[in-house]
């Protein structure tokens, strides 16, 4: 029952660069408003904005042994996504574990719990997105597994989906849709592109958008303020 | 039902910027204790410190539609209150709609629901309180109202009325009491920055404020420590 | 029943410089992981790591008298920790409070509750770790205690005791076991100080640990991910 | 600046009753869905369904005194409606209150706060919506008001207002307003009986709102799902 | 991209009756402690247990359409699995949809949002698991689909699979798998049954257990309490 | 380090039934307001009101292992109090635990975590005052501790104190107090059983307590509500 799947097959380089560039928000709405993580997931420090391709750790709570299996599961360019199976808040995950990480070139961890060493984990640049930060630890008792599906913050991820994370939060994109969603949020900024451009220089959403009619026809009042005073 | 009022009468433009400058903690003083909004409204960066002219926008749960209709209704030196009718945490605004307002010379956003693009509206100085940080989107489907009075996280705001806002939270000042409440605003500071010096020398609260009377009359009483060890 | 216990024994000040310097989550760790406050309580700014001797207030709820009485009682190294006898938000404390306890040598402020002047205090460099931040302030009628012993946010206080503070959160240490929680910090520092060299030239946990065995003992399978695609 | 308004305008007896019986969902969704209270407002007990008249109190934190006096303001048929001036869980009123209300055949409370003596207010059938129940005490030492316009878990209350509480929560309505909310109320549930006795019957939402010619318009597919096994 | 999958397979129907009424804490051993939801899905009544087959239902943020569409696509035994793709605390749900479900043999709802019409619910006995109670109505705009995967509160459901609630909360069983988890329900509930007896019969988990040499090979102490006073 | 103090000194019994009679509400007043545990602590039932004397347990985070060891260590009158060592919301405690304690003779439960079985439990009469309610199931794995002074909720427990538990929530009582504070809860009641007539028979509580005379002297004002319409 507990297992550990080797040699995943991951989302292609190229597609998840494109991915990160674009952006948690963009990414979102260019593969139709899905894969969104809870917006109690936040970054332990700003700034950050990455994308990999996902390493998935399903553990029991308050236990943090099969984080320590994963890392050997983890190539470089990946993203750690850790899920106790029931609600938890201590600090699963700290400088050690990331300073193995990094030395086999991860890019960041996501994490549906908590962390600690947060003043080391900024220092080294190495982005964490959790529910708490904690100092409390955890004990190595319990079976768990790596790389299989699971549910983290509320988003399904399978072993080598994207993982894209910046401030606002973080998003899954499933492997093989990689670069047809990577080409539609390239569109999607460059459509964005022209209307910031327009934006920026006065014009109004309201007549940009075509929104007037709509609204009239809804029965939106325009009425003077009384200027009492 | 759904209206927009126009040309709304604004607070005094050099009373909204004396209040700026004594920041939240002082003017929620200053008026009585009333009109601060609920703690959860946090701003997405430090260190903002802006006061400006409410622009109310009452909308629909998960709809943004009437944001753009508001963008229309702003002038410089505005803060825009968004409020949807329903509890919410999607994010109902991004970079784009910053750049709308930001052309206009709207000073920042207060919103009682999450915002996107975290890191470009931070990049941009946009300054931003929200509830919630959120790449899901929102749709435009239902109608809503600008510029009329609503309850924002807790806090009754009236268009026209003062918004300020650091990073203690944020605080409405009503239009007409801009210029009073900037007097006792003002009149506070001074005397805090003579109790300042005082307390920077050494003095003690319990003599600047001539609490020992008191304090002895309710029956504190002072107590040597146990020396044990 | 409303007390103030003058000239409380304090911990070992060199004991207290080695604990700041070993940060809450060794710490924690050191002494058997108790001691923890809960995670709610957050840094009002990054960066503070700090240790000091607790002078500790209870106080009822939306009133800091208190505060006032208490800082009397303050000696260079201290540490302020407050807690209300129910849960509040307000903010108790800002940047005057501050200024007097900064005269005084105290170090920073751990709050069960609300503190304000946040731009300011983060200024002066004063660290804060608290609950909420809130500009409500609160009123001044009702006596509570100082150096008492007290909860604050889930974890047991005694005046003397150490208080250590960082971007992880606030941890206690009973003020007689200090010079051997230091004690065992170190060792604890100087053990991962090793193993962190193994994991950055790129050796596994699994390894170090020696996992492998136990793991196999309990059943965990490897298996090579389906290739398709 | 601490007024209590006596002898307030009190919404049409008759339409109150309507509008009770109506209920709070009925009654929001008849008067444009405004006036809702925030859903974490709770019965103490099932069942209860009442109408009435506000009576305001707005008071300081942790502090009930004004309760005592609103209590003087109060006639038979009215609701007290009660909100801090900040957020607090403390448990301002209890069964001896009540039995003061009772005495003066006022209906029930809506408290944004905790209450205390809840297993008596059960057995009294004394109705009460509120924020948390709590043991904690409050004091009697700062003024507030009565009978002046307030905010209340999020809505805004007027003296004199209509209080409608049920199961699903708490609904305020204007006092001008109370029969023609009544009367659409009504007509709601005159259409809403029609709708229920075909739905009884068997007939689908879809047939009876003529649902599935829009839904075919925005692209809804309908697909056999596999039958596998 | 909006589907609705007609004809799905569901759990076999004697061993959803079985698994009803092993109850959830039971089940959720039996199948390793997977499939529960999050513990924030309250009942809106106490005492239901049911146990039926899902029909999942994703629909927009404050947008109930897709349930009319659902009721449609249940059979007697269904039971309805609601999740919206953003948070929300809105009242998708209420009396006139439970009349139509119960019209077409639906045993109840899981929601992880809102629902209303909570009195009438409770006395139609109809059992609804929910996030919320709420009168704040949804909008009827935007498209969604039924008979899909999906994630409710934090657990992967798809349709057919086997749903079971109680005073515990709810419990998902994948469809294939319903057969097997019922057995070893069974199996569990008859080994307890054993251990019921000799615990009512004063033997204790210690002995019957056998924990008494794990415990002190741990090094549990066993010590006489000070009997001062 | 982790040891179980048996035959621990308990509070007298007389005085734990008259503290119970008393309630918390009382009791929590009679003792000057200390000792209540955090209001999140809700009882599984309504309508239990019970006190004993405290066997405390201190465990890991997930772990129920603690508990059949302290079940041992339990005699009529007891009421078990346990505290995760971390915030954790699983289910430690079920239907067959409770039917051991209750051959004991133990009255309750007070957890500040989750407990499952609750619709068990209610049938039993089994009182349990708890933070949550969660299927979910522990591991039996590390070593906790029993009859040890723990923080529970917020409040300091030691082993033999009273605890109070009814619809209002939780109380502890310092074993050697009970007597006294019994009385205090006594003469409390009295007083109140005077006031309560006179409050039923339509007197004010201004008139009662004296407080017309202190509200003017504070300011308060009292003026015609404008009659308008």
């Amino acid at each position: 029952m507990n297992v550990v799947h080797t040699n995943i097959p991951r989302a292609d380089r190229a597609a998840v660069e494109r991915l990160a560039a674009s952006g948690v928000a963009t990414v979102h709405e260019a593969q139709g408003r899905s894969g969104l993580l809870a917006p109690y997931m936040r970054p332990i420090f700003p700034g950050a904005r990455i994308g990999g391709a996902a390493v998935t750790v399903s553990l029991a709570p308050c236990d943090n042994w099969m984080i320590h299996v994963a890392v050997e599961q983890c190539r470089e360019g990946d993203i750690l996504v850790v899920a106790p199976t029931s609600d938890s808040d201590a600090g699963y995950f700290g400088e050690l574990l990331a300073c193995s990480l990094k030395a086999r070139g991860v890019r960041g961890l996501v994490i549906d719990a908590g962390v600690r060493d947060v003043r080391d984990l900024t220092e080294m640049g190495f982005p964490v997105w959790s529910k708490a930060v904690s100092a409390q630890g955890t004990v190595k008792e319990t079976l768990g597994s790596v790389n299989v599906p699971l549910v983290c913050a509320g988003a399904l991820v399978h072993p080598g989906d994207v993982v894209i994370g910046d401030d606002d939060g973080v998003c899954i994109v499933p492997r093989r849709n990689a670069g047809q969603v990577a080409d539609a949020s390239a569109a999607r900024e460059a459509k964005e592109a022209k209307t910031r451009e327009r934006l920026k220089a006065g014009e109004l959403g309201l007549d940009i958008y075509q929104m007037r009619e709509k609204l009239a026809a809804r029965g939106l009042v325009y009425r003077q303020a009384p200027q009492e005073e």
